[in-house]
């Protein structure tokens, strides 16, 4: 299945007073992840945003090691299922350059779903998003 | 089992370009709900970052309604879990003043350990904070 | 002028490892005084844009004191000056409860153009929002 | 003076339900420069919160054009003038590859003072810090 993965080097910012990330910026992290990997298929989220939105409806993450200011981290996202009315995205992070194999600081999942704008309810993935999430030759940019 | 509620108004910063709150805002509430249940049980939580630190390892949300700028929520934290070195808070995001029986527009839960800052590796939760986290009578305060 | 106060408690993600709150953050309270303040003058921001947008073309801070976790906080905006096409607003932000006349942490300014969308030039200030800016006998809520 | 420049491509988290970047990202961005250079000159910021930190007092920003969601911008920061307890870096924001000619999207300026962690007071530059901000010879990576 598609995937991409980001490079980014946490900022002072993101780190709270215990001296390590906050939780939330490495689901904003994931976000970024998330959008390379759209672009990647060639689907421009901006571009998205018409009839249909796509809202997040399930966000999960796991916390398996420390992660502080400056340290660098190869984030991935991975489409792991393509429903009918949704689809879920897998990530992690990892420190910079240590490869798929090691072990991740941190791991989580996020399910969006179609939404028809007019009626507020799910709607079938448009055709050509479905045909995209679901190529099997999609590049892996690291952008 | 203890719990606290705030009334957050969203700003406008936590709003992206879809019009709906960044989901990542949502989990920033939970966790002012969190610290407000914290100091309701005389736990504040600069005291306890001292030998034992409490990262998270857990953390997930479900979306259920669409919140938007200016929108008043009452977010609440509930201890709904304690274990012998970790505990789980269940929260719940709901229109503001729509009382408890409201469908909510966010739920979520997050699982907290207390980790030995010496080792890194989970250590058994402190007496005191162990009683407060299960007390009975505890005050649901709405600061 | 009009003026408007909110009452913030500095929650844990807005401080960084240094201890104290990052100076970005004091600049998000000033947008949420400065759309209290909007609020309070009946000028909704979100109905404000429409055919005119109002970006801000300006803003200064200076930081004199220290704001950490839990500080409690009055952020007051107050309308200074207003333009043929722009207006600047003042903010203060002091420990709750302090009163006008203690000391402040930090200070600042902002200035917001009325620009043309279709243009993408400043435009004279709707009549409307000009009387509100301008009005002698404005609210000064503390929501 | 010593400069550095970092490549950011803009996050749908930090634009605004305007469509523009919120002008506290822009500000974010200018410390991601800050950090770069003070890694440069061989200055990580963490070695220096010791006895001296190193609180911002004033600061300021001049925004000239949109700047939107997956924009690529090159932030630099440059030193622009050391005192003997303060210095202050001046910041530009240009679309990436533009290059130094070109219009900024936004500017600013930022002004750090040293104070004594024991008595909250101004203190003189420590040497090494002040060698380093003045070297006329240091390297502008772009990491």
């Amino acid at each position: 299945m598609p995937r991409a993965t980001v490079r980014i080097r946490v900022p002072f910012v993101d780190v709270d007073s215990s001296e390590r990330i906050h939780f939330t910026a490495v689901m904003r992290y994931w976000e970024v992840a998330e959008h390379a990997l759209m672009r990647s298929l060639g689907l421009p989220y901006a571009t998205a945003l018409q009839e249909v939105a796509f809202p997040r409806v399930h966000v999960s993450a796991d916390f398996k090691g420390a992660i502080g200011f400056d340290d660098e981290l190869d984030v991935e996202a991975r489409i792991e299922r393509v429903g009918s009315t949704s689809w879920t995205i897998a990530f992690t992070a990892r420190p910079a350059d240590a490869g798929d194999e090691a072990p991740a600081l941190a791991v989580g999942r996020m399910t969006v779903v179609a939404m028809d704008r007019a009626t507020q309810r799910p709607a079938p993935l448009p055709a050509d998003l479905r045909r995209a999430l679901t190529s099997e030759d999609a590049p892996a940019p690291r952008p």
